[in-house]
């Protein structure tokens, strides 16, 4: 039987990536989509299809109402950016990743898996200080201290396979791994049906990825 | 002005005493508690009681659902113990204080603040491995670096006054600071009205405290 790992997965590109890895590394994958009153809705519905599409063995998504503390343009009424600044942008959602992280590692100590997937990268980050080396190290630290896991048991590895590609690196691998790119939403501000905006940052990285990588990107625009 | 601090209170008497001492110390207290599917949910008709008597100067009831990776007595359908074993008890639930904290550390970034508060407690812990000094210390070693604060900032601090006090300390403390322990409620199935069931490890520990602190516990049990 393989062994069973937690993956979060998004609906984007990136986590689409990491979850056909994981898969390919051997790992029976239980995939973690986390709803945290995200605007771009639709990329939950992508997460449905990105794990039906790459064999999930489970797909759960935990709701964490994150509107309630707002401060981001992902989860309050601020407009997103059409285009990047220099400093952390005003799409960062305070605290996002460790929060997801940790949910995760919630979920790998019922499953009894030592081992939490994640698309975090530190290259095309946007300047987000929760998708660094460091950090991750740091988490993969604490999770450690935290857990029945890392205190009677084998302990908790944090994989972050993404962590040093490009944008186009990521692109390739998928293609190597086979990810049909199509059902994936990378968009900020993506519309009810997962057609993309073209203009944000997350838009502008996908499409330069792609472009790099020689690729054609399946995106649809509204 | 006083600084803001995010406080993680529960509805129990540690968090209430912990509030106590957050705002003895000149802090702004914005109180979080965290609906995580807990079988016990009028702790959290507790904590706006205790909020509302400690002067917070805001609180906030983030949801996040548990009980959709299940795996503890306080979010499954599985029997609270009424008595303490050996190792790590059922009643623990899987990463809870890394993700209580994580959602603490989001709301902390949107207000500018560099000070979380928590009841974490070493000696009374009933073997819970994210309640040691070492978890704390690792937990704001991933603040600082998951955050902007952390990044630009002044730094965040994870305060847990009460790490190395016993239970009649915390209950010592609580009546100094003038704590109406009547409305906390610390049974891990307290019935709607609060009432606790005397026999679970919290009741245990708690109707110890008080009395090797020589107070009276006002709990109402049924």
């Amino acid at each position: 039987m393989s062994k069973p790992a937690v993956v979060l997965v998004s609906g984007g590109m990136d986590s689409a990536v990491v979850l056909a890895i994981a898969r390919e590394q051997g790992f029976s994958c239980h995939a973690l989509s986390v709803a945290y009153g995200q605007r771009h809705v639709s990329e939950l519905d992508a997460s449905d299809r990105v794990c039906a599409l790459l064999g999930a063995a489970a797909h759960k998504t935990v709701t964490v109402d994150l509107r309630s503390i707002g401060g981001s343009a992902l989860t309050a009424d601020i407009a997103v950016p059409e285009q990047g600044g220099a400093g952390i942008p005003i799409t960062y959602v305070p605290a996002r990743n460790t929060i997801m992280l940790s949910i995760a590692l919630g979920w790998a100590e019922v499953l009894g898996s030592s081992d939490i997937f994640c698309g975090v990268n530190a290259v095309d980050y946007s300047g987000y200080p929760d998708c660094r080396p460091a950090f991750i190290d740091s988490f993969q630290q604490l999770a450690n201290l935290a857990t029945k896991a890392g205190v009677e048991g084998a302990g908790i590895r944090v994989h972050a396979p993404l962590m040093r590609m490009s944008k186009a690196d990521i692109a390739r691998q998928g293609q190597r791994l086979g990810v049909d790119f199509a059902v994936t939403v990378s968009c900020y501000q993506a519309d009810e049906k997962g057609r993309a905006c073209a203009h944000c940052d997350a838009c502008r990285l996908r499409a330069e990825g792609f472009r790099d990588a020689g690729m054609i990107d399946p995106t649809r625009y509204r």
